[in-house]
């Protein structure tokens, strides 16, 4: 991406502002930050901003930062609009859209036109109370939202970028069968996974791997472990992402080992749980188009469970959106009515889960297009 | 850890909750639920919550967590003392305290006691209304910091931890100058780094490794690049930490690389710096124990720069505690007046920066002890 680009989306956004009378809007949220100007993608702890954005409807954009980013501000940013701030960064930045306002009709006690837009599910309770402080609560306007909506549908560099990333997660997936061996253990595995991503153009992890044997691969959320050694007949639950060029990818498998040996008791289990995961992925892909509502693609998936009798052991959403985050809008779940739209990439990844002896889940990455979908 | 570091931590809390009149603290930053718990270290994005810790007055502790982190929940935490919430977390959990808290005196428009602890600079304001609604904000009470203090003071276990992982990053230290070679570049030096971290035993990173040759060296927030290639004459700077056992490392080296060719225009001026840099960290460390002034640490690098004509060329603090946050309390800052204490760990990391060639920065990690301290 270069500065176009981010000036491109800034201006998309300024078409929204001036739709809701937003005259400023601060950007608070890391994604939304680089999203549209390049900056920091990351901040340094969830606890510690690198800095916010100021969008302004009269096109002149801020960045404000504290000392430590002021060379890489300046490599994006003209040095008239960089604020660094001190201690109170709240006030600062309050103190500067005071001072950048003032001049501009309807702000200050106007009613819609002129306000000043803010993340309330990016701030905390203190820095919003001290930016209200300097610049009255009554001037505020939430904009939760604004940004993401956008990010939601990828243009086609950005469709570029994930393509390239999703390209890598293949490229892993097709290895990976050579180090899933008996009598290694999971987090080796993982490690492994990890170096493979980053020697092949990755700058880091999507989310932290998960690498579930056995009954592990029953749990939603689990850590790879240096004492879960695979066996000679062995399931093993491998969902992971990388970030390659900005952009993440997420994709789980499912695979079984086996060396020959006597037929585990759960082989019919697995081989009937994976037919049925992949026929509910197939079908609810299949379903996905401009138009069609979240939930809908959802249901389509949920209803071939219920069908089969075991939806039950199908406990979480069937996928999300994701971009330069793994989670992003938007959420395939059975509450989002929202229609998808072009551009928009999802992750769609069924699955069934048994404690006694362990699950499938199966994920791609599709692409919704004008006239369908395409799995990247 | 094991469960009784994690009850005596919260015994030890709860005497400050009583203090305060707080029947019931909510702890939503991670590090503080980790430190209190052992339950999750990360939140899986910093806009998504792992899940928060009640901690009650009357010892009846619970874990709130989406249905995800279950088990995790249950490996620790009986299930009768697990809240499995919805989509709408602060709601849930209201609710909860609101039922636990009804019976207790005190509790609902008393003055002082039986007040609901929450920590406004780890909430968003988003969550904050709704939790605020559900409870009645007139029962709430501000606890910021009541368990980063706490955390601050690092307990024999924990000490030992830190002796290991810094210990770890000493190692990286002396193995470094083995890949620090003219032709290779910072990024591919970066990874060679976190190869060592990992391979030896290291969960992840602390923090984004610094690698800056050259002028790089002279900016404090800088990306490994690969277009950065380290000349047979150069200086690189190298910032870098892993966690390990759960606490983070944070050390600093420069080093200057020769392959004896001429001697380049700026190796003067980066001797002299490097022995006024270590100069001053001698003499701060030898500041340190229990009872001195965080600030008066600072001073003393401060005025020993100032004494040698260099001060401007300090643009940082001194330095900051590390524990399971690379990142925590005590700050060696101008401002802060706080006296150190035994038990805490601060990096000691003075340098002096100059565009035209580079700078210089070495840091080390320093226990307080109770009659000095110790540098790790």
């Amino acid at each position: 991406m270069n500065k176009l680009h981010y000036e491109q989306r800034r201006e998309r956004l300024r078409k929204v502002m001036r739709q809701k009378g937003i005259s400023a809007l601060l950007v608070s949220h890391a994604a939304n930050r680089f999203y549209l100007s390049g900056f920091e993608l990351h901040d340094p702890q969830c606890n510690e901003s690198a800095g916010r954005l100021v969008v302004m409807a009269d096109g002149k954009d801020w960045i404000c930062t504290d000392a430590r980013y002021r060379d890489a501000a300046r490599r994006l940013w003209d040095e008239e609009r960089i604020l660094l701030y001190g201690a109170d960064s709240a006030g600062d930045i309050g103190k500067l859209l005071t001072g950048l306002l003032a001049g501009q009709t309807g702000f200050s006690g106007g009613e819609g036109a002129g306000r000043i837009g803010f993340e309330a599910e990016s701030v905390t309770l203190t820095f919003y109370e001290r930016f209200a402080d300097a610049v009255g609560a009554g001037n505020l306007s939430r904009a939760d939202g604004m940004v993401e909506t956008l990010r939601q549908i990828k243009d086609a560099d950005e469709i570029r970028c994930m393509e390239a990333s999703c390209r890598l997660n293949h490229q892993l997936m097709e290895w990976l069968p050579a180090v899933l061996l008996p009598g290694r253990d999971e987090a080796a595995i993982a490690w492994d996974i990890e170096k493979f991503f980053r020697e092949h153009g990755a700058s880091e992890l999507a989310f932290t791997s998960i690498v579930g044997r056995s009954q592990n691969a029953a749990l939603p959320h689990y850590l790879p472990s240096t004492t879960e050694i695979l066996d000679t007949e062995d399931l093993v639950l491998v969902d992971v992402g990388a970030r390659l060029q900005g952009y993440c990818s997420d994709q789980t498998r499912t695979f079984r080992i086996s060396t020959g040996g006597a037929r585990p008791a759960w082989a019919d289990a697995f081989q009937r749980t994976l037919d049925t995961v992949r026929e509910a992925q197939a079908r609810a892909i299949a379903a996905i188009r401009p138009g069609v509502a979240a939930c809908d693609v959802y249901q389509v998936a949920r209803r071939y469970f219920e069908e089969q009798g075991v939806a039950t052991a199908f406990t979480h959403s069937l996928g999300h959106g994701v971009g330069l985050e793994t989670h992003e809008g938007p959420s395939l779940n059975s509450r989002n009515t929202a229609p998808l739209q072009p551009g928009m990439v999802v992750t769609v990844e069924p699955g069934l889960y048994y404690p006694e002896w362990g699950g499938v889940r199966w994920e791609y990455m599709v692409l919704v297009t004008e006239d369908g979908c395409r799995t990247l």
